[in-house]
């Protein structure tokens, strides 16, 4: 590890969308559906998220299915949907890119381009988003060592694009109860040994709505530069992931909460929640 | 599960030591060696954690070692000293019991028995301090599953004794860096099925000293009652685990993010940190 | 490690009991019911493995059980059985030991004195069964690294009982269909490592009868020095682990296609099977 | 899942490459050099692995590597010069393909497409070489339950190419000595659910040359329908995984042994040994 390394670069790295920035003093909290499913949804959601004080929109335009039987996605029409979710609400977006053949529809509407899970390893994807100037967003794999994962940053990096998020989203164990087991400890981890800013996913990381809330604020807690969030408007009608999709009015919950934490660790001083509040 | 059920019993069990309290509004916080070495190491550690605001002292006089020839523990003369340590300090004592046969010696000085790892489904031991009227802290084995967990302390609670602390270790996992895996979702999940407290060990929980701060912090942020942290006067000369210890100053700065994270989560209002300071 | 060692004692261990031998030349297969249920259950097993060749009876007097409200085991009445079945049949026997309050009895009745994976890792049990004269059976722990199991059987060696069978039974993993996942890989490593015998358990390595018989001729063509294998006349009213046992004619199936195997690998170009067939 | 389903085919697929079968009664054998490295060593190794009996030569042109400052692979240099060792021996070869970009020369020169371990959920790649006319060897993720690695050559299925081969290559666990754990439990597993061929690699699933053939062995006595093995004419000059390759001898007299242990199965009487030998 080289360009990731915190040995090469002391100064943490920011990334910053005019103005919405990823690292640095103040969490950034990323919310919205596991899936783009339609205006009304996406739109619903995406007042609510910005009105609790998130500030990037997350929604699957192309879904990682384990079985090709599943819903896949809207495709590009769900990009379009989130592009219009952007200019209503001013949120920037994140939405996962699976291959190459998705580049010029992902490119064309999206702020942060996010590599899932399975992912993670692909290289000649990292290699390819390494030369686009666009941040990543790059999740831990399933199984992923904290030094694979760094190393899969080094690639992207290597090929010249610098803008990278690292996103915990909890590994694969023996757990029988929650869908992965969410490895808080890579947080501090991570944040020793590079430079990148590092958010949680306690949605994917529990799979359990339950759990979502202690473990956000377990995460900023712990240091992460952010959160990612499932929010979806009637979660038990889902077309994904509705069994750990917050509802909005929960999400506004959490946002106080962990407002209150984040001001209890004083590094800013700085509120996540929105001045209007 | 019956006993342990939170649909048998609502109401949170807590621990009450004549006063210093496991369980319900304020954090435990359990402080002190890994293993006790001389009676300079335990008191200058014990008046140290004790000034921080830690209630509790943890000191292991018989050791659970890999190794049949690493060291063991001073035995019945570390629980003396543990003794003393309480008597000057007033803080209460944790200590591990391995087997029936230190029944004696550990009944005879503790206040709560340790239940490690190691022996969370001995059956037989747990069955038998299930017949005693003493505290019970029974860490999570290395890969038992929630359900294993609260099961073990079903056959404690089974055979007449109810007061259990459960405690989160770390699970094995493949992670290269960290010694254990630290599954703080096991907090909230337990929290959500069973009405023991629950408290986290980031010391072994991570294996290492610069993940113990945040990790703390972290697992007060997710709802734990409570946590036991190896602090060492001299970390680099410990007999064992000195490179997951914190000094005694690192741990008194712990004690105040702690006492500013938990006062954010406004369960209590009261303070983690001891009046004087 | 010392004394288990492969640099320490060149020569292969090997186990006799009056002529029944595990380790050397010829595997060693010890076959019988999960749990001791019933004289009938018992004798009816006892018959078929030995005239499928069997030379050691397993059956369980004291069960280690997740819960505390499973059936815990007949106890001496289970030994006491399990000493008739012997003396009938001339098959030797092995036993579960879960504490030192069951010395005792376990050692007035068995050949074999089995440690039960949930504890690989009791050291006060190791301890005191390495003062004992009589062979012992030491069962990986769930999660338990061959280093560490290996200082195990130091435990038990460096009491002064040097007749160590290492048991390799299944490792925890994310594995969703299978109970656990049984890592043959074991066996060779450690008669790389150790001097010590090892044999595999398929059918709690796997937890599924369909899997028995092709692990088992697995893990004889790998090296193992014999089997423990689960059989039972009526697999699916046991009263515990019925999904994984053999019934008495599919275990004799298996003993002829593992003697076919065994005489491939021509080690001894003895058989397996008795001379009766 | 559908397409992979036993439920859905009965009968056993068989991949047929000019006769040259992977799946049915004999078992197929793959080997050669974890990467193409230079003519010498690949045609030294192709015939080498030819003259024991191996029918299919492995070789990797474009190499998944963890560190992007690795060795990357010759490309599609590498594919001629697999071409080339076609030419001379008559093996049938298989190389990995990592993306859509390498398809054009992937499709030219090889006869066996081979998805790696990190792109098992790279569903864009699967769907895409599932409207190829050419077999694919899927590899099982590091951490892919068995369900999802069926799913995964659903996809390839359902796309169309019905000629897919699996391969077992370990799973990630807490192992520390070998490289991952060889679940050899999965071969019988699939062969119950699926009709799709399915084969070992025991190089990558121990990591350690020493564990090769007894885990060969285990895989074939288990009911594997062919095996993957890495052999190196230098292993400790080998650019990649040196140190899990075997000598042309080690490998020639691996052959003899599985020669035996195939015939005491008795499935077709056929020999894998050449029948110059």
């Amino acid at each position: 590890m080289k360009l990731a390394s915190r040995t090469e670069t002391r100064k943490e790295t920011v990334i910053d969308l005019d103005g919405v920035k990823v690292g640095g003093d103040k969490p950034a909290i990323m919310a919205g559906p596991c899936a783009v499913e339609s205006r009304e949804q996406l739109m619903e959601t995406a007042r609510a998220v910005r009105a609790a004080g998130a500030t990037i929109l997350r929604g699957g335009a192309y879904k990682p299915r384990t079985s090709p039987y599943s819903f896949q996605g809207l495709g590009e029409e769900g990009l379009k949907l989130m592009a219009e979710a952007r200019e209503e609400t001013g949120l920037k977006i994140v939405t996962e890119m699976m291959g190459l053949e998705q580049m010029e529809p992902v490119m064309k509407y999206t702020d942060i381009i996010q590599i899932g899970a399975r992912n993670m390893q692909n290289y000649p994807l990292l290699s390819a988003i390494g030369e686009l100037d666009k941040p990543v967003m790059l999740k831990r794999g399933m199984s992923a060592t904290i030094r694979e994962w760094l190393l899969a940053a080094e690639y992207i990096m290597n090929a010249g694009n610098h803008q990278v998020i690292l996103c915990e989203r909890g590994i694969r164990t023996f757990s029988e109860k929650t869908r992965n087991t969410l490895d808080l400890s890579s947080i501090p981890l991570v944040k020793e040994l590079s430079h990148l800013p590092v958010i949680a996913d306690p949605s994917h990381g529990t799979g359990m709505k339950k759990l979502v809330a202690p473990m956000s604020k377990a995460a900023i807690a712990c240091g992460a530069d952010g959160l990612i969030v499932e929010v979806h408007p009637n979660p038990e009608e889902a077309l994904s992931d509705g069994s750990q999709s917050l509802r909005p009015e929960e999400f506004q919950e959490l946002m106080q909460e962990l407002s209150l934490i984040d001001s209890s660790l004083g590094g800013s001083g700085e509120k996540i929640l929105p001045s209007a509040i």
